[in-house]
Parts: structure tokens; sequence; C-alpha cells
């Protein structure tokens, strides 16, 4: 029963499928192979509009390679205090910018409000030489604390951001989850909301490995096939991963994926809600569940196997009884109904 | 009939399979995996001595943290002026070392001499502050020009090297090929030999995307945990890593694709030595085959359909004749052997 | 009547003169001169322990040089929130140590209160491999709001810093203003208290443009001079920050400058406090007398002629009243008495 | 007798003067003075242009900052391989451009030929994404070797750089001697040959430590301020930086200095041309002397304390005979006459 991360789990059938398709013969290598080609369209049609598209291995690589086109060695990144560019990539952020500064902003639930970031900006006045310049915001959607921002508040950031001189990135590992969630349409909760780079993670959705950096402003793209290519990020056959990226988007697959995912999480959550001393320090939104359990709770489920996070978080309100643990739960494409019943059983909900 | 490169071919069955016999439920993420386990117990049983693994994407990444680990900003990498590392990465060397400097040296068929390697270090006394201290001697296993070191030869270079304070690595990006040519152990043509840091390829070869850093002294790996993740190369479901490099080893499945590849150029080098107007400018000795052909015979190769790439090569004291074109083909374990026979039989070997 | 900033002064006349005298015939250059040995010599003795001393013209490059030489790209500097490194040098730290992240600790008057480090420690635990890795700790003595840590607190602070692996740094820009304060040998408050590399500032004290990095673990400072060279900060007549250094030294004439400009700063606490409406956020220490001012005699001032700086703080507790201004006004060795007077008469103290 | 470089020479006594003169009182810090500001408008009289101007205390801050303007992280620069900062910044451009890659052209006396520049040009198409971008040219005017590029040999150079999409940088640390040589006027030798940034050298010809950044092209110097900034390079009490280039300036210092040690090395030159034993291996053409002298003469002119660097050029075609040294003279607006005509008396001219 494992609830650690969706990147513990495996890869979606269809998914593997494509790449095995896609394993016969020869193929032109660093990305001009059919598959890419593909996975770019769709891309494309997707989200309604020509997207510049690279495909990279890792979340990591393309939120660092999106901050590294948005802002240079003097800039300054806004984004939340948790953020995963903040506090869990040991300074990629940095290394790709040229030794920009991260400003993390707080806020209830990972996401940043608008009061808060015009504060924030206003703290940094352009062309103040001895400070960084504001460069980039970067919102995490789902954010590390899997909430949600809607398309309406994602516009209101942007625009406060755009005013101010600074491009919009939009750290999308768990996009689908999100996307589940508003019940959307792709463009809607990108571009038409004033993003201007989108880091689209599908790893975590059932690809193997796999993410694509998108620009939707082709001006903020001509770096990128040098900074890619000089981290190290332009996988030599690359067919397979256009595969993973084209099967992931056909026949909405990857929105079924996270609808499953939501689903079960959402289930956890009514569940550990009803469950005797648990509670939620706020609502469930995505495929990430976060409660504070009595400390037998805890102890039953791991007694029992169950395999979660214990979860830090700093200033955010809540208050920690003493008997009491903070974790994280996350639901995947891949959990299973049944783990998730007997978890809320053991829990008493 | 491509003969582009070996990074055309896609992947070879036994990895293939190994992939999808690990798609299996949960698993720890980053590389706390069984199977990243068992990738690293058979390097170090393959190698004969306990090696510190990071396994990586791409081979880029490979060399540039190798390189990272060895030489600090203010340091020189000594390698032959085409490797790989000079001038087919971007950059990365110099973005993962902060900002060193590579010391092209020149040398017959992307081999550094032992003679030239002094003369070159020679140049940067250590201790001389206005220049970049000598920190790397980089050399590729095989050259990019399909040559092989022999153990002796490694074993001299290293031996400068070392008596000069310098780390060693090896671009291994085809160190099956080499070492197939060589018929020693790998442990004859790496740490025996002098080299500190490995970059030990396997995309090439087989894989789909995989690679491993082998430090064979592990003071010198203390700062690769960090240096791999701000980098973006810490792949999330990292089994999927560890299953393609325990089944690249086991059985020696990585021995047989080097012998099959090295064997296509074989039979591919003695054809073209054949053929009107060919000529090879160094003897082919892994699975790479250059050549000069008559403009004629190339010509019939392209309308026939066969794909490689011309050659361009600084220095190297061969002159091309003014009907002749230089050229590259690569073989590798998906080559077919009847495609070779055409191949030779179109140029008239 | 400039109160805007000590570095507003100019050079004080035995510096200038010593200048002079320096300028004499040949010298060899990049610091091999016999000024600079005379520097190094007298800091020595001054510091009662052999140090290497690097010197620079700036400030900025001197806490930039120190912290690269403490803390590696994938590091974190905890300082705090205001310190001059995190806020005022445009990222000069994250340049010199190729991305590094600081770590803002909060406090009042721009001090660290030893449980607060600790808790910012806490959250960075060694060998996490997503966060940066704890590196170096940055004192400002005097600090960012002019006030001064004890012996002790640098002691408790340091061996926290020790304990958890960090080097340790002070930003000693108004050092001799804090050593004057705290009327205590400069071994005292540098590496008796577990100061590992000292920013000396001399600049805003006297001279025209020399900083020394002063280096108390010899095992600390061996990249220095390749860091210095490559920043573009080892001044090729270097007789002339030598020479410099050397007058600030010699006779105690660092001392009676800070003397003075402590002083004068000390009346002019005492002068606003006794201004109908003026009021002082904390207690004046050293050089820098930070005060609340009413609207009116702030009017009044700058209708006199007054220059100085309106000042943001974040986050220290105290308010600004509607009428208020926020004001920072520094004094210096060259700072007249009878300025300092006229301005507390015009503010009715 | 002290010929080893214009770096050991001190200050010329107008230039000492007027930073006395500036002395006085305060003024405010970082280059918002009147003495900067009369600096920047003698500057743009004499190019007979606006530019832009960014003073620092160090050449290789100059260099370091004007080639970080022009050339992003994957960059490439074209220098001659004996440029100053490709052999004796340790690595400065490397850390300023991000880690850029210098690409070093060989030619005759530290000039490169156009055809040569073609060339190299020529190895880095645009857009090839292995490898990096050609983005800047650098020339030294005068060069490593003391000769002198013609204004149309620069404009030949830079119509090549420009129509390949690079920037034009020139190191211009003895652009006065060039100037001098010439005889033409500063815009004909800079901006109207193409030059876009040029690193406007005054130390070594009779300044303390004052140089300037020059940009001619206002669109690449809006980046400038923060990157100076974030070096260290903008120095607090910047008047006297402004007070020195002003005073370098005025009047003619400057020429008048560089034709005094034009003059000196003419007449060295001569006097070593006629010396038995002797030899130019190329003409003189500013202030530095390169002579192959016979080891006798050698050891005379040590044993009778003549201070001077023995030289180490690669490749440059000249051998050096078995008893032949191979030395660099440099003279400097501060040489004696005297010291000349002993040197050449003792080498027997």
């Amino acid at each position: 029963m494992d609830f650690t991360s969706d990147n513990a789990a495996g890869v979606s059938q269809p998914i593997f499928n494509a790449m095995m398709a896609t394993n016969q013969g020869a193929s032109p290598a660093y990305g001009a192979d059919p598959f890419t080609a593909k996975a770019v369209a769709l891309l494309s049609a997707i989200f309604e509009t020509d997207v510049a598209v690279f495909l990279v291995a890792t979340g990591t690589a393309a939120n660092a390679l999106a901050l590294g086109a948005l802002c240079p060695p003097w800039g300054a990144v806004f984004c939340h205090e948790t953020a995963h560019v903040m506090e869990d990539e040991c300074g990629a952020p940095e290394m790709f910018t040229g030794g920009a500064k991260l400003i993390g902003v707080k806020g209830r639930a990972g996401k940043i409000a608008a009061k808060d970031l015009a504060a924030a900006l206003k703290a940094f006045p352009r062309g103040l030489v001895k400070q960084v310049q504001p460069a980039a915001l970067s919102l995490s959607q789902a954010t590390e604390c899997g909430a949600v921002y809607s398309c309406a508040e994602l516009a209101e950031l942007s625009a406060i951001a755009h005013a101010a001189g600074l491009g919009v990135h939009m750290d999308g590992a768990r996009f689908a989850n999100a996307l589940t969630t508003l019940d959307c349409a792709p463009a809607e909760m990108s571009w038409k909301a004033g993003i201007d780079v989108l880091s689209f993670g599908a790893t975590k959705n059932g690809a193997l490995a796999c993410e694509a950096v998108l620009v939707f402003d082709p001006a903020k793209a001509h770096t990128l096939p040098f900074q890619r290519k000089r981290s190290g990020h332009t996988v030599s056959k690359g067919r397979f991963l256009g595969a993973q990226m084209a099967a992931y988007l056909e026949d909405g697959h990857w929105l079924v994926n996270a609808r499953t995912a939501n689903e079960h999480a959402a289930r956890l959550a009514a569940g550990l809600a009803r469950a005797p001393g648990a509670r939620l320090p706020w609502p469930r939104q995505a495929n990430e569940v976060f409660a504070f359990l009595p400390g037998k709770t805890d102890a039953a489920l791991r007694a029992a196997g169950v395999r979660y996070y214990d979860w830090t978080m700093r200033d955010f309100g809540e208050q920690r009884a003493e008997d009491e643990v903070f974790v994280r739960l996350v639901t995947s494409f891949a959990t299973s109904a049944s783990d998730v019943e007997k978890l809320i059983a053991l829990a008493g909900g």
C-alpha cells in the first residue's frame, strides 16, 4: 500500500505499449524523429495554439530550463516559499539561470495571493542596481500542498507579473490533476491565463520519464535548444520521449489517468475526514491528501504496511497537537481502490 | 540503411523486456529501488571493485557531471581537440564545472600522445595565478575517430596526469566497443589504467537512455549526488534506469551487442578498403568507419538510400582530394548484415 | 550636511599621504610589492595570528570572495534576511559561489539569535539530496541596522554553525566601528569568536577603495588567489591597496577614525531621542542611527539641506505611524561636529 | 631599471593631483558623482558619440564585463590564441559569461587575419545545437605581442564578425599606445571600425586603477549596471575613478603619456636591433619590444639590474636558437630615457 508519491508508480500500459511500438528500426536522434513530431502536433492541438516544445526526462529539468529561459543571472524569480523549485531541486533554478535569486512568497496551501505577490514585487524596484531584478513568476499548479488555482486566480497573478515586466512560468508537474479539478480547457489554465512557459508533466501521471517545456511565446523559446543541450537534457534516442508524450495525450489517456488519481484522493480525503481524531488542514483538490492524524492512527497504518511521508511545513498557521502527526498521502493512476478502502478502514473512517 | 549513428538504433530486446518486467507495482523513487541496487552490484562485480554509481539518461550528462566532480571553475580540462566534451556538447562541461576551460590537444585519430599531453601540461604551471589550473584529463575510449587506446597507452597518460595532480576521466560512450577490440577486463581498461571517473555508456549499445558515472575513488564521489540533483539528472522513476543497466550487463549482453557492432564495422571497413577509389584515413578499430569516398561512390550510395554523415575534421594531416568526400559510417548491435553487404556492393568493394 | 552613508566621505589624509608616498618608481604588480607585504604583516600583528590576506577594492568583492571560498554551488549560506550579502549586492554571492542559495534568518536589529539559527539549520538536514547543503554562516558586524554582536554572541553562533559543519564568515564592512563599541581586541571579535573568514573593511572608515579578505584558517585560503583573479579583483598596481591598508592600520589610525564616527553617531542619537516626536527603533551602537521622525521634522531637515536615506525594513515589528518617516543617518570620520549639532537643533533635540 | 610591465609604473602626477583635488567633502557613492559625469562627457566628446560608460578598477574586469554583455553562456568568443582574455585572466571571461567558450585563432604577432577569422567562424555554424554559438569577436589593440591593427584591418574583421551575427569587443588595455602609433582619431580606431564594446585602459598609461567599458551601441549596455554590481566592480567612492579618468583625458594627457612610452620603445627597439646577436621577431609598433637576445647579453643585462620577463610564445614560426633567450621589454610614461640608453649600451647596441 504505497501512498508515498505519484512517482512511485510505474508506467501506464498504453504508454509502455507505444514505446514498444516505437522500437522498430532506425530513427533520427535528438528529437528529429516522427514520434516527437507527433507529440508536438498533439500538444499544439490540445493547447489550441502552436507551441514550442522541448521534451526532457525530469521535472526538475523542465522547471530549471523554463526559468533559465525567463530569468537572467541577476534576476529574481518569485514563487511560493514551499514551491518545488524553491525547496526540492537542490538549487537547479539557480544553476540554470546562472545564479538568480528565488524570492519565496508566503500563502495558504501553497498558493500565492495577489496582494502578497504585489507586495513582494514592490520590494524589488526595477532598475535599483543593488538588487536583483524581477524577472519571472513561477506558479505551481497543483501546488505542493495539493491546492489548485482557479483560472481567474492565475490570470490575476499573471497580470500583476506581466505589468511588472515578469515572464510567467507554471510548474505543471501535476497539470493534469489540476485540470481535472477545474474541468476546463488546457488553454484556459495556461496561456489564456497568462502563462508564458509551462512545465507540462507526464511522469507523475503515467509516463516513464517525460516532461515537456511548452513555450507559448516563441520569442522566449530561441535560447532553449542550446540550454537543453548544454545541460545534458537532449536525449539521444528522442523518439522514446516523443512516443511517451504522444501516447500520454492520445485518446485523452492523460485525463483518464488524472481523473482516476483524483477520485482516489477524493475518496481518501472523505474517509480520513470521517476518521476519529483525523483532520485535514485544507480541502483536498487534486491527487494529494494532507492530514493530521492521531499518533495511534498513524502507528496502526504503518503497522499495516501503509507507506507515506511525514510532512513538514513551515508557517502555515496550523498547529500540530502534541499527539498528532502531519502526513501527506498521494494517489496516482495506479493506486488500487481497495488499498484506499483498506487505509480508510484502518483509520476508522 | 542507416549508418548515421549508433544512437539511431532502438533498444535491444532483453533490455526492453527488463524494463517491462520492472513495471510492476510501486517502487521507491530517485534510485532507492532494488533494480538500481542490482545494477550497482553488477557494475561492482564486473569492474572488480566497489564503485560509486550515478545513473543518468544521457552521455552529455555523464561526461559533464564527471568533469564537474573533478574540476573547479578555475580549472582546466585537457582533452583531444575533437573530443565530444570539446565539440559536441554545447558547452556542458563549462556549465557543470562553473566555467572551466577545456584545452584541446592535437593527435592522430582522436588519440592524445603522451608527449603532447606532457607539452600541454607544461604550458599550465601549477600556481601561476593568471592561468587556469590543470585539474582533469579526459580521454575518449573509443575516440571520436573510432580509434582505441591500448591499456598501456591509457596507463601512461594517466600516470602523466596524476603526476601533475590531475584527475582522469574516461568518456566511455563506446566503452563496450573499445573493450571488445582490446579483449581485456573492464578493470584493466579503467581503474587499473588510472581512470578515476568513467562515463560508462549503454545507450549507444542497446539501452534506451542509460549511462553511468562510475567513480572508482570514493573521495571524488561525495559531491555528485548534489550535482546530479541540481542539474536535473536524478530521474524520479529511477528503477527504469536500474533495469536498463542491469539487463545491459547480465549474461554479457553488453559484450554480445558490442561484438556484433564491431564485426559489422570490420566487414564494412574491409569492404570499403577494397572498393575502387575508396580509402580509410586510419585503421578501423571499434564500430565506426571513416572513409574517403569518390564523389561518384558517395552519390551512388545516397541514391540507394544509404544514410550517413559527411564528416569534418580539422588538422589531421590527411588531405581530401578534390573529388572525394570524407564520411563516417557507424554500426550498432541493430545493424543488418545484409545492409552492410549491400553497401559494400554499391561501393564496388 | 551629508548623512547618506559613510561611503559618501572622501579619503582620510594619512591614507592619502601614504598613497602619495608610495608613488615612487617601479613596483612589482599584482600584490607582490613591499607595501602589500607591510599591510599583511600589520594585519597579522593586529589579529595576533598569521592571516592569509587578499586585498580588493570593494566590499561586495570581499564578501562574495569569502563566501565563494566557503560555499559550493549546491550550498546554502545562512545570513540575516536584511544582510548586505542578501539584499544589496545584486546577487554577487550567488555569482561567486556558482549559484548557492542564501537563507535569510529573521532577527531584531539585523542580528541573528542563536535559537533562530538553530531552527533554520534544522530545516536543511545534511545529506538530504533534494535540498541545498548548509555551508556557511555570514554575520554582519556591525549589522545593517547598526547593531553590534557581543563576542559571546558571535562565539555562540559560530559554535552552532561549526557543529553543523558550516564555515563562518563575518561581513566586517564596519568592523572598526563595531570593535570600538565593544572595546575588545580584533582577535576576540574574530577568530577567537569562531570567525573563519573576515571581510575587513577600510573604505567606509577612511580608505579610498580597500577591503581585505582575511582567512584565519589557511586551509580555506588556497582557492582564493584564483577566485580573486578570475573575478577581476586582483588589482595590477597593487601597491596602492597595500599602502592604503598599511596606513589605515598604522598608529591606530583606523581606531581613531572609527571612534570619531561612533561619537558623532552617539551625539546624533542622543539628540534625536530628545527631539519632539522622534524615536529610535533600537539603541544606536556603532555609526548608524535609525529613527522614526515626524513628517514635519523630516521636511524641515531636508529643507535645510540635510541629506540622508528613507529606510525600508521588513518585518521588524516596529510600526511606522501614519505621519512618521523611517530614516537612516550615517556618520563617518569625516562628519562635521557642527553638522551634527545643526541637525539636532533643526530637529528640536 | 624596470622593463617588466607598464603596470609596474606608478601614477602620473596630473592624475594623482586630480584625485587629491577630488577629496573634498561628501560626494554621492557608486558613480553618481560629478567627477564621473565629467569623465563620461569627456569620453563622449573624444569618441565623437554618446557612449555608455562603466568605470572599473581592473582591465580583467573591463574585458570580462564586456564579453559578459556580448556573449551568452552557450556562446563562443573568438580571439587570438594568445589574447589576454584567453591566457592571462584565469578564466574571467568564462566566469562573467556564465561558461562560454573562447576559441583561439592563430596569427602572427598576436593579430588575427581576416581569412583565419572566416575559417574559424565556418567551424561554428549558427543553429547547430551541439556546438556553442558564435557570439563575439575580441580583438586586442595593441596585441599581446605589441602589434597594432590598422583601422582598415579592424574594419574588415568587424565586418566579418557582424556579418556572422557577432558583437565586436576591443581589449584596449593599451588603446592609447596603439592610437599613437596609428595617429588617428579614437572614433576611427573604435566604433567607426565596427567595435561595439571597448575596454578602454588607463591604468597602464598613468592611472592608479581605472578602466572604462565603453558601449557604443546603447542596446548592448542595459545589462551592464547589474553585471558590474554583482561582480563587485561598482566602486563605492566612485568619484575617484571619475577623477582619474577625467584627468587622464584632459588636455590630451593620455596621448602625451602614450607618446612618451612609445618613443622609449622605439628607441629601445632600434638600439637592440643594432646590438650584436640580438634580433626582433616582428617590428615594434607600440610600447612593447620583443627580442631574441644572446644568452650573454641577457646575462649582462640582468647582472646590471635590468628587470624584464622571459617570454613564452607558442607556434609563432620563429625559432629560438640554442643560445638565445626570448624576452619582453615594456616601456611606459614613467620610463627613464637614461635607463633606455643604459640598457642599449649594456646590450652593445
